[in-house]
């Protein structure tokens, strides 16, 4: 009589939820929703609030529209950080990736996504009109000059955008520049994949001993 | 000065909320809170109401300990089950499981868990007072049989169990047996385990053409 069905209807309607999590299965969102039923009342609230708080709270930076809890986030308000060097990525884990290499002192520009037709998201999806906004409001001239960083992923779709925004950035005068790419530092030649080994070559750079 | 920190209080608690589920660890954790962030407020409050409701509002049957909405599990509420056939059961999967062959026609009695001091849980953690109680109520007699199942795991843990439940009820005149172990369906004698293959021999059954 319980053939793909559940004992109750409260447990299937937690299953049905935690299911349409990305990755998660079914057999796996039964077990978590009983793991759940086994915690504390009160952790179960913690839980359930701290997910609900962050997304009836959280706030997206003015300027380059990085998720934050104030107005302007963290970067943005630093006055050390190099303000006319912006960054432009697709979204917020490829800032945390990037701060964490504790490399880079400029700013960002997060775009929220990144342009793919097939999946009906184009460029008035993202925030480029704000970018380009941004950058307008800045004093671009030779003297002070601005760079953006074009920091998306290689595939066609990144690709894309990148091509996209630099046809709406380019007449403002300001400086692009898009990452590096070539062999993984420590990588070794007998395992990289020939398009990357040969752009390697092809774009080889000045050695530094 | 975000190395292993987040741009935002909310994000980090929602971060730490996720990840605290079994299974799921700090980097799946960000990508899930990102995907909630994502999507439309409604839907992620369904999310979080549909948990709460569960842990909040989920009953237990009052005579198999089975998860339900009402004081009455559907199964022990269902007249045409067999009532005098008690499986015994560690949790509320294993009731699923076994609903889900259509072999079953008896109740069950969920302990909520199994004898493992190693984790601290001892019998009186667990419904097994519940369980004689429940025998203790019915009339047994050699007219009127009880039969109670111990569908353990067959582990250490499961036999402590299954030889821990058969002291507290064998007194009560009921008949007690356990599941049938030996090759899986289709399994294949080269593949068997040898524990598995010997006891097989050893508890042969009759051939049925």
């Amino acid at each position: 009589m319980y053939k793909e069905q559940y004992p109750s209807k409260l447990l299937e309607e937690a299953v049905d939820a935690i299911g349409s999590l990305p990755g998660v299965g079914r057999k796996s969102a039964l077990r978590l929703a009983l793991h759940l039923l086994r915690q504390p009342a009160e952790n179960v609230h913690h839980f359930t609030d701290s997910i609900a708080a962050l997304r009836d709270n959280v706030k997206y930076c003015k300027v380059c529209r990085m998720i934050c809890d104030d107005d302007s986030c963290a970067i943005c308000a630093d006055r050390s950080r190099d303000h006319r060097t912006i960054c432009v990525v697709e979204n917020v884990r490829d800032v945390m990736s990037i701060e964490a290499t504790g490399q880079y002192r400029g700013t960002y520009h997060v775009l929220g996504g990144i342009i793919s037709p097939i999946n009906g998201v184009g460029p008035s999806d993202l925030t480029i009109g704000d970018l380009v906004q941004r950058l307008k409001s800045m004093e671009i001239t030779a003297e002070a000059p601005v760079e953006v960083i074009l920091a998306l992923s290689g595939d066609v779709e990144g690709e894309t955008t990148s091509f996209y925004i630099y046809r709406q950035i380019s007449p403002l005068g300001v400086k692009v520049s898009s990452l590096a790419r070539g062999l993984g530092f420590g990588d070794n030649l007998e395992y990289a994949d020939s398009l990357t080994l040969g752009r390697s070559i092809v774009n080889r750079q000045p050695f530094k001993a």
